[in-house]
Order: C-alpha cells, then sequence, then structure tokens
C-alpha cells in the first residue's frame, strides 16, 4: 500500500462530495508535486475555516465574525429580507449588484426524502426578526421541489405578520440553481417577483 | 465576496486536477460541514505529506523513509527491474500479488508537446544501477504515444548492457492507463511481454 501519509491524505480527499478512490488518488499525487507553499496554505485554510467561520448570528450566513459583511453594513435596506437556502446564494445574488436588502440564510430546504424538517433548518431565528421595521420578505429558495415546498411553508408561517411576502420569480428554469444562474437572469428574476 | 478563509480554501482547491470554481465553492462549503477530527486530519495529512513523503533514493518510488518498502524488503528478486512511470503504477502492480522483483518510478514520460525531456525524468539513475546482477528489464510504461515513445528510448539506451529488456504487453488497450486497468488484464499483460 501507500505509505501512511499519502493514504490518509486520500481518505481526507475521498470525503469530498462526488470524489471517489480514483480521483482522491489523482488529487494526492498532483499534491505531491506541489510547492511547499502552496501545502501550507491548503492546510493553513483547513485551520482557518475551523477556527475563524462562524454563522452569523442574525442572519445564519457565513461570517468571520458573530455577524456578516451584510448584517453589519450600515448602506443596507433593511425592511427587505431575501430568504436564501445557503451562503453560495448569498454570493450569487451580491454579483448582481443590485440588490441592497438582508439575507436570511435557510442552510437548506424541507426535504422528505433527506428526512430534513422545518426544525433543522434556520427558521425560528426568521419569524423572531421578521417584525414592524421588515416591509418585504423576498423568497428566494431554489425552484426545485424541495424549495417551493420550503417557499409554501415559510410564507404561511409569515402570513400574520404585517409584511409583503414575494417569491423570486422568471427566468431561472424549474429545477436550477440559483448559484448557477448568469446575473442577468438572477436580475429578472428579482424584477419579476410576486406576491405570494 | 466570501470570508477570505472560505476564499483561500476554494483557492487551494482549485488547483486540485480538473477542479474548477464551482466545484471548488462546493467542496469548500461541504468542508464546513465537516467536524472538527475530520478537518484536522485532513490539514493534518497534507503537513504530513510535505514533511513525511521522499522519493526512494534508488528507484524513485514515493517513500517515508530514504528507501521504499519495495527496495528496502529482503523478498524481492533483485535480477528483475520493472520500469513504470509513477508510484500509482507501483501500487497497481503490487495488487496483482505476481510480480516480485523492483521497479523504477520515472516519475513521467517524455512528451514533446509538455515539455518533458529525458532529462526531466529519472533515467539517469535507472542507468546507474542496471548492472551485472540485473537479469531483466520490463518497460511497464503506459501504452500511449509517449509511453511508447519512452520505452523505445529507454531500450535504445539500455542496449549495450548485457540485460533482457522486455515490454509489457496484451490485454492492456491502446490509449489506456496502467492504473485503471484490472488484476487479470494487468497480469496477462506482465505474463505475455516480448522482447525489444
Amino acid at each position: 500500500m501507500y505509505p501512511k501519509s499519502i493514504e490518509d491524505l486520500i481518505n481526507s480527499l475521498q470525503m469530498l462530495p462526488g470524489v471517489g478512490a480514483k480521483s482522491a488518488e489523482r488529487y494526492a499525487f498532483e499534491m505531491l508535486e506541489w510547492n511547499k507553499n502552496d501545502l501550507e496554505s491548503f492546510a493553513e485554510a483547513i485551520h482557518s475555516i475551523q477556527t475563524n467561520i462562524k454563522k452569523c448570528e442574525i442572519c445564519g450566513n457565513v461570517a468571520e465574525s458573530e455577524r456578516c459583511e451584510v448584517c453589519k453594513s450600515p448602506n443596507r435596506n433593511k425592511a427587505i429580507i431575501c430568504i436564501v437556502q445557503s451562503s453560495k446564494d448569498v454570493l450569487a445574488m451580491e454579483k448582481m449588484h443590485e440588490y441592497d436588502g438582508l439575507y436570511h440564510v435557510l442552510n437548506g430546504v424541507i426535504s422528505t426524502t433527506k428526512g430534513i424538517l422545518p426544525e433543522n433548518l434556520n427558521i425560528k431565528s426568521l419569524l423572531a426578526r421578521v417584525d414592524e421595521n421588515t416591509k418585504e420578505v423576498i423568497i428566494a429558495t431554489n425552484p426545485t421541489v424541495e424549495g417551493e415546498l420550503t417557499a409554501l411553508y415559510i410564507s404561511k408561517l409569515l402570513k400574520d405578520k404585517n409584511v409583503e411576502i414575494t417569491r423570486i420569480a422568471h427566468g431561472i428554469p424549474m429545477g436550477g440553481h440559483l448559484d448557477y444562474t448568469d446575473e442577468l437572469t438572477l436580475m429578472k428574476a428579482l424584477e419579476g417577483r410576486k406576491s405570494m
């Protein structure tokens, strides 16, 4: 067999989503050719996400302190909250340079097949933060079966609050994913949002 | 943008062969969900290959000390040397449990397109180690254009030495790769080797 350190590296790489034994082996051998600096940066980055990355106490987005950059910013419109599935979607929205409201990151969607229930998602803190200052909640979960179900579930929860609930719309093809959408399509989807 | 530590991690992951921005992002976010132990093992393995993995001073195979496990073993037939492209191929051969000779790892093949010349490969030490005790040199580079060219080049270099030069044969489909071959095919290829 391989020397133990290579074996260990292959095992770790194999834990990445969609990476099998052959790919992990290929990655590991490629890494043997990397220079010292690149390997150190890699190990350092892994250490760093472990110690430095937190979930924002307000919205659940990834953050390096108690609050994420969006929640900390004084320039955001605090009357609008956009609900997304993951921090990757926050980045997709931010790249558009069009939306200046806040976010709420669910960290997943309700899924009966995967056994993900509403209580496993970051929903409780959403109900707490939607108050009289909130004018609109935009639900921007992916237009998949689970995403639609989650959108419906959340819209029902928020029904009694005095807030407009909208669903991101148009342009994103059904079955697609928010963070793979180009900026123009995303912009159209935002403009075309409808009350639900 | 993402917090710096996530950005750093994505950059490192993107250096892996065939991993683009989207996959690196996906891997990084998956890793945010890993537990402390798994992340530590990963970082530790990276540190470890950097400090513990050397190239065997005799054959060029990966090793945790000056010499690799094969070269250190007293049970190997020192009269046969099998030349392979990479340490992955050594493992493929070892899995067969049939070959008991030594190896010589070239760490690549001659490639005009990639600018890899004979002097960039581990060939010089091969010439030094093939001596009166060596009965046979099996050239087991992949049956690709570059692999064949390298085999030819090495067979010419060794022509004046009093040693039988054979080429691994049969069974491995042209254009294929040694380390993706099943054990039976590999065994047939070894049995069917021919003088060149």
